[in-house]
């Protein structure tokens, strides 16, 4: 008992389950990532937008499929709307206990959520609050709106390696063409964006709704299964063939179809280039018109996108609901999985608005891009620093702490990085916490050198000390 | 009924109470103010830290007080969590239902809050998260840990003009001494980024907490009635003398105390130079420790910090009751308000930890900064365009959107920021909406500018067209 009590204790200096506190090395490289892609994709025309961290609830619930409402943080109401809600409440507990069972697993229903109880929530992703502000902002945004954004989402999945509760999205998206143009253009600029942070090699595999359509239909699925059929195909890498039978035969699809579409896969599989794989993709929909129509636009990315490490992937089927064409994910090594993914949604501004607007975009996962990026070593080493000083001011004596301060000030004003050490401690303990912290340089203005106009500097790491003239240091420092 | 409903259709694409969509301009102009005081703390040796958005509900219950508390989101629980603290509420309900008033009034309190209904809240403030990070990593940051962070925070304040439920805090603090040399040094550092960002007048008004104490238990006013003091004394500047000695009556302070608070205000303010009032506080706190402790510090800080334009304000009170020492204000105009403000609080961590570590801080708040910035015409020309880009491509017709491709990719891998129009529309309906989006510069490369290895270019501006070498185009729009 007393040992759960004392474990207790000490978690509450931790941060709250499946989140993290950043420290200075890590946001440094937080922000060296999220630079470069910020003037990549200001290269290519995306404009900045920040939207809140907190959405109405009704933006957000039954946008991103029953999985998604659950994992939505929601805030609880406040004042005198909570009061009245948990008064509801009481009232609808009692009615409940008194009703038949018909009404009262409804009643049920609505308990468990507790949705009532919340008029708020955390955002989830950064296309539906694009979504809100495209269909909010219509008359003012420019027709071909393009965005980027790079905020954090919330969800609350269980925590687990290199999965977190809070984590950041970097995303574009182009608004209002449905030019296959415009994926080509997506495609660039996250190739660019890649290149830019150091990947050499990498694929970005495409896909298309319709053509995953066509191919279900070809294969005789009705409508009412193919989201079932989807998310078992969305695993075959997984789970593999055997395993993808198994879920869709649970599912209710009949063998023959599965069949159909098993060797479809089994034949692309065996094929390299992209046009052999449109061609077996174009013969198997056949005269389908969502197939035709998906095809057509993957052949079109295809000749426009020439130069990019472009891949159909037939199985690639994305989870999220609101795509409506192509879709891609990216990838730049086998064992580590999609750094990021997007897609056309031509769809889901109209639900906001009153007008259909089309829309593609991506997004990067900024936390995969990151532990990838520091397993590889792909961090320019001055940003490993833990501490950025340049350079520690001691204190020699009491009376001297005014002249530490103004020499602070002198090298700050000539652009170093100055930690000024805050008490007149003897000279030893404050040379022993510069070791501590790892400070490059230390300078020391005794009673001597301050008669002389000089100051003593001492190089931490080679441990050489040598007498500078007070206007010196900064160029001296700034030189090594 | 009608006309209601309608209204209520278009809110649905607006950002939640008190929040923002903050578009390409706003973005800008925030990335401009937050990377000018993130260089000028890092010179001053302060480090990043971010802390996540969710806390532990109980890591920020009780810090900010009775009024904070209200103001904290708060984060519904989930799942079976959820479910069990409704069961209980129900029973709850029931069991009040029976039971006499004695407890009745318990069990309304706990259901109003509904505390137990949430698990996590939304960070607050910068200061509560540092504390607790200082706490849970004691044995790993150095002894004179100094960070800046800049995140949003959120209140559920009543919105007004200017006032938001989520707006960015830009806190410097320093902990780990208890030198006033370390209120000197962030004061010199707020003081730099008021400058760099182009304030040219601005006041550090500079009070503490112990000199508040020492002037309260000099005047005969009680413990027990001090803090309801300090409001009253903290509103002088906006309800007058005779607002104040309202306040103060009402909360049962005699008028011999108030007389005797008001003659020593009287005569600061008659006084122009910091070492008169600091004399006349010592006068006035006479023996009293505290009071006499605080004076020593005020002074020992105007000793440090000649250079600075600080002024004891003996009546400034801040609100936050973790503060212990010294208390400042930075105002840049007296009809303004601060731009921020900060102080010393050597109890706080202590709260989270097992020991007790000294640290004083202070926090910027952006928003504000940003009005007044904008008020007085302080951004630099360039960040005020609402459109990036350096200059947009046309496509001449459905057979060159391979060739408008690659002509876009060349001119950004020559560091332009280039939009691709993404539709073989007419010239002229492409040339209207580079006019709309005012982007300085369009290319056509029709078909006879192709066969001649040329390139049309017009500047929007001018109105002005000239044919360019391909590869002279970008040289062309940087030389503008």
């Amino acid at each position: 008992m007393k040992e759960k009590k004392e474990k207790k204790e000490k978690s509450n200096t931790s941060p709250a389950r499946g989140m993290r506190d950043i420290l200075s090395v890590d946001v440094r490289r937080r922000d060296y990532v999220m630079s470069i892609i910020k003037e990549t994709y200001q290269k290519y025309g995306f404009e900045p937008l920040e939207t809140p961290a907190i959405e109405n609830l009704e933006t957000l619930m039954g946008k991103y499929g029953d999985e998604g409402n659950q994992l939505i943080f929601k805030i609880l109401k406040r004042g005198e709307k909570l009061d009245q809600e948990l008064a509801k409440f009481n009232e609808l507990t009692e009615s409940t206990e008194l009703a038949n069972s018909e009404h009262s697993e409804n009643s049920e229903n609505s308990k468990s959520s507790g949705n009532s109880l919340a008029d708020l929530a955390l955002r989830y992703d950064l296309t539906v609050p694009l979504a809100r502000v495209a269909a909010n902002r219509s008359s003012e945004l420019p027709k071909f709106y393009r965005r980027y954004q790079i905020q954090p989402v919330w969800r609350a999945d269980k925590p687990g390696r290199g999965r977190f509760r809070e984590f950041y999205q970097c995303d574009i998206d182009a608004i209002g063409s449905g030019s296959m143009l415009v994926e080509t253009d997506v495609f660039s600029a996250v190739a660019e964006v890649l290149k830019n942070l150091g990947f050499k090699e990498f694929v970005i595999k495409l896909n298309h709704r319709q053509v995953l359509r066509g191919i279900l239909e070809a294969a005789g699925i009705e409508e009412a299964r193919q989201t079932d059929a989807l998310v078992a195909l969305d695993k075959l890498d997984k789970i593999g063939t055997d395993g993808v039978v198994g879920e869709m035969l649970k599912r209710g699809i009949s063998e023959a179809s599965i069949n159909k579409v098993l060797e479809l896969f089994k034949k692309i599989n065996s094929l390299s280039e992209n046009a052999e794989i449109l061609d077996a993709l174009k013969d198997f929909v056949g005269e389908n018109q969502f197939g035709q129509l998906g095809c057509k636009d993957l052949g079109e990315i295809l000749g426009f996108a020439k130069d990019l490490p472009i891949k159909i992937d037939a199985s690639l089927a994305r989870g999220l609901s609101y795509y409506t064409g192509a879709i891609m994910e990216v990838d730049v090594g086998k064992e580590i999985g999609s750094l990021g993914g997007g897609g056309r949604y031509d769809g889901l501004i109209g639900m906001f608005g009153k007008e259909q607007i089309p829309a593609c975009g991506f997004s990067l996962g900024l936390e995969r891009i990151l532990v990838v990026m520091e397993e590889r070593g792909m961090f320019p080493p001055e940003i490993a620093a833990v501490n950025s000083a340049d350079v520690m001011v001691t204190i020699w004596n009491e009376e001297s702490v005014a002249d530490s301060l103004a020499l602070a000030q002198e090298l700050r004003a000539q652009g170093l990085h100055v930690l000024l050490y805050p008490e007149a401690d003897k000279m030893g303990k404050q040379f022993k916490y510069a070791g501590q912290i790892n400070v490059p340089y230390v300078v020391v203005q005794g009673d001597d050198e301050k008669a002389a106009g000089m100051i003593a500097l001492k190089n931490m790491q080679s441990g050489e000390q040598e007498t500078v003239k007070r206007e010196d240091i900064a160029k001296r420092i700034k030189a090594a």
